[in-house]
């Protein structure tokens, strides 16, 4: 059982541990030479190369190619380079977060040269190496048997946690789903936790109600335990600024409400709260104060 | 361990049911005949009687009396019949979804009388009977000592699920809380599970994306589950309406959040997401085809 | 035509001013000795006074006693005041913003004692004495006849600009609705803006834009008319800081829409977002990255 | 001064009429013999064509060209075939809505034809004939040279309510903001409209409350004084769906705003109020109603 993990980052990585953990042999690729010692120092069964060049000279065909790669020009020119090292039969996977058009156009293009495409939903983060990772495929039936043995070490168990969702591009489009979901139960807990921290009468403590909603309530969950978790160590969060980055998939989620013509307001809500947080609605605010100005005469807040 | 259980309904009946597992004694009222029937066949450990009095009458002092009562006028009313009918060291417990401005009101009228008031959040539904109930008190520290054994048999266990969160009206603000956050989870999903039907030339099986995402995912939850099984029996839900009505806390949640000023656009925007499915936004989407013809002389569409 | 003006602030000084051109003569009271002098000094039709009471010794029954005073308190100590001061024929015209509920409870207790009231919703801030203020009554027809001959002047002509909307409270309720809109208005314009704004490589002139909607276009209005105005002047808002205060309409239209379960989400966004631009989504924002570190491992953004 | 309008639509339609009332000369062209038979028989300087080649080869050089097609297949083929039919000096204009990245992408094909391209974001409706158009142009100097002695015939007068925002793209940009302003001024009338509908006991009349509101008030405004003109013919509105189209601009504006970052959440609740008015939103609140039957025992609303 051979595959190659292009990308060993904090996704990548945990990936290419799981996999050497289950008996997989890992050939796998990173830019950073300290990462690439550390993994192939952690797991006999995994062996690193400098280039992908390398990584794919050293791995017996057929090859199962599996890509963790930020989405955009990285992830474009790994692909380009793919196409000229490998050969027919050979599967590439792309199990980073990618816009799922995208990867339809991707595996229209590995088509083309002969090469087989998988796009991969993998979500799970930081803690996947130890629960075992959600895992949503696109592509053809014979594409997905290849990869197969691979998805079952890595989803939480063999028969569950993976579901092949349909032709390329169905694996990053429910991935995209999944995170727009996550973006609007994220901003609910959010708008939760704040209602009980402004009722200040009432001293209320954040994290002994997250901890009891972990038993019994409506909103248990994955991310309520973590909350709790968190909540625990720092119910103040004084040291955080409020700001939230956004890594695309909300967006993506967003605009495919409009493409499709579905309402998200929840979703479409959850981003623009994270866009606002970061000062985007700075310019439209200083313009409403100025409008209140000029019909109503109210006083400005000036810096 | 006596308790008495005003409300004998589809929450009341299986909260008398756990407590009579639990080994409680509980005096239970309900207006139908048939309800106490069946509760008190049930368990030799409930009985049951035809009016409040009745039921009051039979226990011994101190007593804990534990509505579960539709809010608004029958909880008034009973509320008021009580102060007549208990004495000092006796606590009435409102179990029901209650505006916590109204059960603080309710706990200064029941203290007037020389009565302890605690209100009580429950969440977890019809499955509570099963898996227990999470339970969020608010009261003073010598009511919640009195509640407190019946209040672990409640919960899922001893000492998980209940927490006394501050003094009253904390017990049903945090429950109001919690549903807030439920509203806005649930319209996350919806969202996102219309967006998967919405995207029909990919053929996604929304049954199997919510199993799978119930292995290992970031949106894993107990509502998920919920709704995987469901799928699992009924995935197209072609005999329901799109009607969803809300049953108060929702509404609740979003006046607290004008009255703080603290914004959330995700639980007000899956409340209106609600009202609008009943048609309550009928007249306003009218007008916007009239205006649509008048400035753009653009169709209209009739009756 | 004598009329009692109750505050001489922002509006009702200059409501007074209107009257008093118009030909009224005006009985005029504020706490401000300096403000009172001001408009004795402007108008010989304009006579102030010290106190309330002198205020109303110095006129004629029947009386028409106009209140421009800040809801809350002050509003209510005068009403309480008034009804020692008044008798039978009298009507009470309360001018300024108030939660329409509060009127109707206004209405029925100056009813007890036999005065009359007229909820009057104002609209036209600083440019009402020049252009005339749109005026929302509700009353008894009684009332408003009385009312009648000043709203006259106030409005911007005698036939236009003024309406009975119905019984009391008809007046501050479509106020209230009025101001909901300017909300919903005031925000489209502050996101179009922003829109332009955030798209530098086109290097957009915000106020030449403003400018050119204003002849011609679909979205030209009085708003707009002021924009265009204060962007000529500045329109980079450079010294403004995106802070945008709410007084109050914003929220009781979406306590409304709560209420009659009709959905408002432009007008609850528009609120939605002043409430953002003063920092009240902090704890919740901080949350976010909370729980994105948490599960996720991204990286934090300390203070 | 001669022009050729291809495209005698509603709108295209009423552009040859002011233009001809101006003086100009106008080469029509559309699909529909009535159409141009209409147009021809209106104006003696406003000649027709059965073809755009016929049309062009018709006007003397050089030429400007204003197109008012549906915005898609048809204007990407004529601007095909108006790169074979005309030269150097000659100027399209692309006058419909239009997404401002495919007017870039035409105007650099154009150039690379050797032609000028100008894209004219055009407002004003089935009124611009009578009261003007405002036009937003985005094109080189020269071009706009070219076309502006017709554009100062198309506005409200020769020096208001055009601009020549910036380069190619910056007319239709600029318009798209203008449109996604529009929605959420729509909605915020259409909002509070139905609150003042839904507030039964107090018997308002929106159509007399829109027409006070048209003397003095804050929310004065073109699309009011429609509003009201229309209420005053039909206040109940009994006859239409609540169903509302949406024709592009408003979902263009949502994507940009996602693009750029920038929070928008008056205008993209404005545009889901649409899409939910058409039933976009059905699976989504068939699942809440699935959700809450199954974790709450709730009775389903079943067709």
């Amino acid at each position: 059982m051979n595959i190659a993990m292009i990308g060993l980052g904090k996704m990548g990585g945990n990936m290419a541990r799981r996999l050497a953990r289950g008996g997989a042999t890992v050939f796998g690729f990173d830019v950073s030479a300290a990462t690439r010692d550390q993994l192939s120092g952690e797991f006999a069964n995994i062996r690193t190369f400098a280039s992908v060049a390398e990584t794919i000279a050293a791995m017996p065909a057929p090859r199962v190619v599996w890509m963790m790669l930020p989405h955009g020009q990285i992830s474009e020119n790994t692909l380009t380079e793919l196409k000229g090292l490998l050969g027919a039969g050979d599967v590439v996977v792309d199990g980073a977060n990618a816009l799922y058009k995208e990867s339809q156009r991707h595996g229209a293009e590995l088509a083309e040269a002969g090469l087989e495409f998988v796009d991969a939903g993998v979500s799970g983060g930081v803690w996947g190496l130890a629960n075992g990772y959600t895992i949503m495929l696109g592509g053809s039936k014979e594409a997905i048997a290849k990869v197969q043995p691979f998805v079952e070490l890595l989803a939480p168990a063999a028969d569950r946690g993976w579901l092949h969702c349909g032709p390329v591009g169905a694996g990053h489009y429910t991935k995209m789903v999944h995170n727009g979901i996550e973006y609007g139960m994220m901003q609910a807990f959010a708008e939760g936790f704040a209602l009980l921290k402004a009722k200040e009468e009432l001293e209320l403590d954040v994290a002994e109600i997250a901890e009891v909603w972990r038993h019994g309530s409506v909103v248990r969950s994955w991310l309520l335990d973590l909350t709790a978790d968190s909540l625990a160590k720092d119910k103040e969060l004084g040291e955080l600024q409020p700001f939230v980055p956004d890594s695309g998939e909300g967006r993506w989620t967003v605009l495919e409400s409009v493409e499709l013509g579905v309402p998200t307001p929840v979703i479409a809500g959850a981003l623009y709260a994270r866009f606002a947080s970061r000062g985007n609605d700075d310019y439209g605010m200083k313009l409403l104060q100025m409008m209140r100005n000029a019909f109503g005469g109210h006083a400005l807040t000036k810096k």
